[in-house]
């Protein structure tokens, strides 16, 4: 892969529709794929707001070669593939590559908590070196509310230094922007691509050299957010920002991948999109009706969406 | 599996041997979990302190069909089962039931944080419905310093009502003997056994109707542990267990698993025992010469341990 093909722009952690039976429903996962790249918006399938921590790798493998089997362009794609346990981090980031996928987001590993940064140095490393492919590209997944293992500064100038193109870049989930920002500064010019974790940064992002933003909301909200990656140079563009906030804190009020889910549902008319695994659980009644009247009520459309 | 052969006493989160490559060593782990059962300690084998969740579903189902078919008993085992994947925990516990083990322990989804009690209610039912074995025996995993994610009063209240019988009881590694002691009192009389997840809690636990204890020390210092449980009513109990912590505390100043490690390769004459699997660290050799020399000047021994 040319340098120059990096991927960059908005890209969606993607919900991962479930039958009622709680399996994944892989023909609803492409037609969802394939409007967010309608859209746009590029694929950052298995991510935290995907549920992909609720997914075994068996089942992750068998939505990736559907997704490249229906022609979505694994090009477009940045799979998250860190696991708990190094053997599985190594499989699904090996098959990511093997479907030219163009790069992988991943998670340190995440149960252990109070690891050195050794630990990670080498729990990355051995990833990188087992999956043994030039292809290669890493993003590393700061997000330490969930995960609680965060990736430091001194962590990542170890890794650029042993794997200079390999490490490509990371997505910040910290909701810190003096964190990302420090990020930017220190490697941006280096090539390490860095992510905010949400829209809520795009546009600073963009004006200190960020490559664009991996947000939970470029769900249900995608082309907006990337239209403001398109212009960020533009007049309206810190307008286009304050409605991108505005929208997002809708659904920010609620738990944010059920009421995702729930305004998939809704706009795309499909009432099984709904369905999240446990120990996530469905918004109530009430909140269903409290989110679509507050969504309604800012004129939010998500505009060719077929559930 | 009848009541009366519930399994109870001191148990160990087996460490898990790896070689120089980090792959699990079948053959050594069979003789750990030989030499243990011989000092009279049960095997919550895949715990917290057997890097469990560093390893694989298939690694994990490959070790325990290497133990049974080596002869070790099943009826001694409470494998840790518990995933971040539903169908990881379904297929892991299946497994466990399948080759007769006593229990398995069963941490709850730990990726999502600030999960509600319904969200994991329904991800404990959700396993327990598709094993649908009546011999499973659940024991519930309470570790939020690690996990993040905990076992409540309230959800235990509502899987035992559900389930009777099937929830077979609970490891509190807390540290909170409160906590300890707020479960014994709403359910040990309803036969819910409760583990102290460290001996340090096992003379307190016993004298309030604990069943034992699962603790990461027994994995050194099994014989000594089992002696108090077998003996807590006797007049030495209190000089036991105040023995017991002593031996202890001198493990907890390293960090616990790879001091474990390095007790066995130090005492066993194994130096391969001390590997750990990232995110983890080996201890330096500074800190293994400092802990060997602190248990050596507390005549700490582990008798008929070979590497």
């Amino acid at each position: 892969m040319n340098d120059a093909q990096r991927i960059t722009g908005v890209l969606s952690p993607v919900v991962t529709p479930f039958k009622k039976d709680l399996s994944p429903d892989p023909d609803k996962f492409v037609r969802q794929c394939k409007w967010l790249l309608s859209q746009n918006v590029g694929l950052a399938v298995f991510g935290t707001n995907s549920e992909a921590n609720s997914l075994s790798v068996d089942e992750k493998i068998a939505l990736l070669e559907t997704l490249v089997s229906s022609g979505v362009d694994p090009a477009r794609m940045m799979p998250g593939t860190g696991h708990c346990a190094l053997t599985d981090s190594v499989r699904l980031t090996a098959h990511a590559v093997k479907l030219g996928c163009a790069g992988v987001l991943m998670l340190p590993p995440f149960y252990y908590k109070g690891v050195s940064d050794e630990g990670l140095y080498r729990a990355f490393s051995e990833v990188v070196e087992r999956v043994g492919e030039p292809r290669l590209r890493v993003y590393l997944y700061h997000i330490p509310p969930v995960a609680q293992v965060p990736i430091t500064l001194g962590l990542v100038e170890r890794l650029l230094k042993k794997y200079p193109g390999t490490i490509a870049g990371m997505k910040d989930s910290g909701g810190d922007w003096s964190n990302t920002k420090a990020f930017l500064d220190a490697y941006a010019k280096q090539g390490f691509d860095v992510f905010p974790g949400a829209e809520t940064f795009l546009l600073q992002g963009m004006r200190n050299g960020g490559a664009g933003c991996i947000s939970a909301t470029a769900n249900t909200n995608p082309g907006p957010i990337a239209r403001l990656f398109d212009t960020w140079q533009a007049a309206d563009a810190d307008a286009q920002q304050a409605r991108l906030d505005e929208i997002r804190q809708t659904f920010a009020k609620y738990p944010m991948i059920p009421a995702l889910k729930a305004a998939i549902a809704h706009y795309g008319g499909d009432a099984t999109w709904a369905t999240v695994r446990p120990p996530l659980v469905e918004l109530t009644a009430e909140q269903v009706k409290g989110l679509i009247a507050d969504l309604d009520a800012k004129k939010f459309t998500m505009p060719g969406l077929k559930g």
